[in-house]
């Protein structure tokens, strides 16, 4: 989708293959993860911009997994991801923004966020914590931080891992009845995979209002994980190639200086 | 050395291969990071305790290398590295251990401090900021921080890479000769290198005076990049096998259940 268009969530094809078979996406993902770990290290040592990629999606539609998938590989040292679950009574005591505002990735870092502000412009309605008003504000405000974020040097990439709901069933029930998955198995998921509709219409909502030309978002096709894997890796890896992060140039007055 | 005994950093062989030629050493470091990948995702679900990698020496030693070394490979959602540098003016306006609590890994996280709050018993007595009585009290209050963590669940693990005095003229060398290496170099790094006996001395002692059953300290040789590489990967993995984290057992009220 181009920034600013609709998102029209139900609409695409969550099966999508991309035109990769499983193989070829093997191939292709660690040609991305080799180019990546290399543009990381080149971003690390000119220490001037950042990168933040946003990771939103229901259940089991995969995130900690591209997570895996897609930064393995790159140097820990210059790659923080950040998990955001439920707001602690301190982070609620603050506006919304405040605690992804502070998890920022700083210059020469990239930084994940699984999950994110988007929660507060989707779980939070569908809670009743916030009216239709307030979530409309919203849109408006988050455009307005990332648009600072943006112009202070963070390049953002905001992803939505498009789940099918048939998937999601599968991938629950495997966690069910996998002893080796079921920790992973929340009973709270199936109460909101009862407001499936619910929240696929605020995610359209919500993409399609905070879609820009200075953070855009992806809908990525995630009934494959390793569709998911290679198109976000993608996304990355074009990212930062549009940035072109320089080794800083060697100062002269060093010419000819012996170490004793 | 075992903990609690001398350091004696001076006498020991910086160039020391530990038995390992290259060859083997790589083939060992790749078991080593597989391994280290597969007990990390294992602490991650469990979800109980941390580890914690301190990493010092000298300028050039190899703490960067060490870390892109050891900790690629595992996945960034569960590692997290902290890159110390000198103090901000709000750091300075808090006690030296202030920032590194702050830093501390989370539950099912590894933690690796470059450079470290050893900075502050070493580098700051250099720098003529704390006097004798300071620094040996700080000794004390190291030794009592570390025993708190490690009750609280965090396994620390202290690596100090012992670089010969030669071996840091070529590296500073090299750095000032090769256009790509040369956005590395410090001029400060050879002031701090006409005062490399001080330095040593005081990590001698620090050393000495901080390694516990419950923190010990281990000095590897850091002259060949790829021994300090296999060593401190061998004690992070054995640190982790001692832990033996466990996948969470899954909740018997999930038997039967169906997703719809």
């Amino acid at each position: 989708m181009g920034p600013g268009g609709p998102a029209n969530l139900s609409q695409r094809d969550t099966g999508d293959k991309l035109g990769l078979d499983k193989d070829t996406a093997r191939v292709e993902l660690d040609a991305l993860n080799a180019r990546l770990a290399m543009l990381q290290s080149r971003l690390y040592a000119e220490r001037r911009r950042s990168v933040l990629l946003v990771l939103q999606g229901l259940d089991s539609s995969g995130k900690d997994g591209t997570i895996k998938r897609v930064l393995t590989g790159v140097n820990p040292m210059g790659c923080h991801v950040t998990s955001f679950r439920a707001p602690t009574e301190t982070e609620l005591d603050h506006d919304y923004l405040w605690r992804i505002h502070e998890a920022m990735p700083a210059r020469g870092q990239i930084g994940c966020f699984n999950r994110s502000h988007y929660e507060d412009l989707v779980t939070t309605v569908v809670l009743g914590l916030i009216g239709d008003a307030e979530r409309k504000h919203r849109y408006e405000q988050v455009r307005h931080f990332e648009r600072t974020l943006h112009d202070e040097g963070t390049t953002i990439v905001k992803v939505f891992l498009n789940l099918g709901k048939d998937e999601q069933r599968e991938r629950l029930q495997a966690r069910l009845d996998d002893p080796e998955k079921r920790w992973k198995f929340n009973r709270g998921d199936l109460e909101t995979r009862k407001r499936w509709g619910e929240y696929m219409h605020l995610y359209d909502q919500a993409i399609s209002h905070t879609s820009t030309d200075w953070a855009p978002w992806y809908v990525v096709p995630a009934d494959h994980k390793w569709v998911s894997a290679v198109a976000v890796a993608t996304l990355l890896v074009d990212a930062l190639e549009t940035m072109d992060p320089q080794i800083p140039p060697p100062a002269d007055d060093l010419d000819g200086l012996e170490v004793v």
